[in-house]
């Protein structure tokens, strides 16, 4: 009996397809399993390698994505794990498939954002493919960083009572995308009645037209704080979470009412009946960045001014918590997006 | 009016699509444009970073293209590309997106085929996405490679009176598709009748299971010869001469006789009354190296047995020229295979 993809998660997935892969070569320091891979360089200089693929249909909807800020998003999910790693893009090669029915002027409005996130990240296009595919767009974006080995920041380096950070505000990406599709389904039934789209602005542009903080990873480097664990949030707080913690062998407990929301997020969420938590904690595509650093840093962290602490990190018998508002603890769940359904 | 695709050659749309962009970063020393882009490290070390996409229904067709080969031939398209800048693959990439038709099983066999080449060609799989895809199957795989400033070869250094030579024979791929889809054919008219195969074998296996060619590059560090310019044969001789040539701004003139076609591929070329030197210039896909050196260097090529030498560089006046058997000159043009077809 063939076994369906659908059976497994995409981390299951590529877990078991590259399991047996062991590195060759000794400057291979990181491969699969973080934001990036990581490979030394002379003089303690690291690259930082990663690959992203966004897939029409699957990651986005043309009826109501823009081919600009797709190009633009599609550079920023591969910029936000260069970040992750506390590193600098500095290259991105573009492969790109599309179908017949794409016009020159449309692609070239994938590209026209693709070059504005290169020129306002100060990121090199340094090649790729465009070739034809029988249906659907798709784009695959590899990134290229640098770091040193001073500065890397993995996953798996998180240490009991460290602090908790996220930056920014979560779970608005995920809101945008419902009120996409609820206008959708609204214009497919009655064409006539245009999308109201203006008091959405906030959570429809987290989800169309994302950033990546590299103005945090400047500002950590500003003042001195070097995370010892960090991760950018592309599936949801809690997924993220349990990627930190398994890798770091510890467990964590964050604080419901430190979970940064914001009100355009809350009032959407109440519309839409969907508790903004759950939003926050599983809806991903926020593109910020989660990270722990020493609790001694803890003063210092309080300088930049769109930073949550929203927990710290435990033993790891204690399992991944969220303490409600009530005080109670909730073992979180990883809820991550997959894409393989069936 | 838009603009269709079809209006433009791939090389057209990319150059089209990219005109406009310089390098922000002083390392980024060759963009796009070449077979690999090159960044500049410390101590005269540098990076060549290329990036290709294979798409179902457009390179390959699964009726006859096993998935295990389909792996090996996508990452080996890319280390052919790294070889040609005269450097040497480190790590890959891989992006797979794939409908939910393929079953763990199948994906398995395509990672099988990626990670026997990277056995082979001692390169380390260092991350990628997997995703579903509404229709098709998808990879865009990008490689890391290394050489030095002493060591890189262009496409654009190629002199006067430099010596063209070509690795191994041409044409054999082109063949080998041609094949394949005769059998297809063949099959859907009456699918009782198996496919004869077996006197294929070296045209079909030269399309199906493809190799980069590091010995030649091995060879030739080892002699000691540096190629002025070198390009992969993807998509025929008659379309890479002329990217070495309008870079390089020279002419050429290749000789008929001197072109290496496998007896194999003659008799096939016979059977399916394609002139075997049309495969060879247009045909593509042979992943064969083209590479232009110093006169001098003569009596040192010959000591590589795979290698012929079929020309030599002229002024860019005289232009691209294929002398026939006959001794008439041919002004060749591109006839390179583009994937935008209505």
């Amino acid at each position: 009996m063939p076994t369906k993809l659908s059976e497994f998660g995409e981390f299951g997935l590529i877990k078991k397809l590259t399991e047996d892969i062991t590195p060759i070569h000794s400057e291979t320091i990181k491969g699969i399993g973080d934001d990036a891979a990581i490979i030394k360089k002379e003089n303690n200089k690291l690259l930082a390698i990663t690959s992203d693929l966004l897939v029409e249909g699957i990651h986005f909807d043309l009826t109501y994505t823009p081919l600009k800020h797709l190009g633009y998003k599609a550079v920023i999910v591969n910029l936000s794990d260069i970040y992750a790693m506390n590193a600098t893009p500095k290259q991105i090669t573009v492969n790109i498939a599309l179908s017949s029915k794409f016009s020159y002027e449309a692609v070239s409005q994938i590209y026209e954002g693709i070059k504005l996130a290169c020129k306002l990240y100060s990121v090199d296009l340094i090649g790729g493919d465009t070739s034809s595919s029988l249906t659907g767009l798709f784009i695959s974006i590899t990134a290229i960083g640098e770091t040193t080995e001073d500065n890397v920041s993995y996953r798996n380096g998180a240490k009991e009572n460290d602090l908790i950070c996220v930056s920014g505000d979560l779970g608005g990406a995920y809101l945008g995308v419902q009120i996409l599709e609820r206008e959708k389904r609204i214009y497919k039934e009655a064409p006539e009645i245009q999308p109201q789209l203006e008091q959405y602005k906030y959570v429809v542009g987290r989800q169309l037209k994302p950033e990546a903080r590299r103005d945090i990873i400047k500002q950590l480097n500003k003042i001195g704080i070097k995370p010892t664990a960090m991760i950018d949030i592309s599936d949801g707080l809690s997924s993220e979470l349990m990627h930190i913690c398994s890798q770091s062998n510890v467990g964590c407990r964050i604080y419901e009412d430190k979970i940064p929301i914001h009100p355009e997020t809350e009032k959407v969420a109440k519309e839409l009946s969907i508790h903004s938590l759950t939003a926050a904690l599983n809806g991903g595509e926020d593109y910020e960045l989660l990270f722990t650093i020493p609790m001694n840093d803890y003063e210092k962290i309080k300088e930049i001014t769109d930073i949550s602490v929203i927990g710290h990190i435990t033993h790891s018998s204690e399992g991944i918590n969220l303490v409600n508002k009530q005080g109670h603890f909730i073992k979180l769940k990883a809820m991550g997006w997959s894409n393989f359904n069936e």
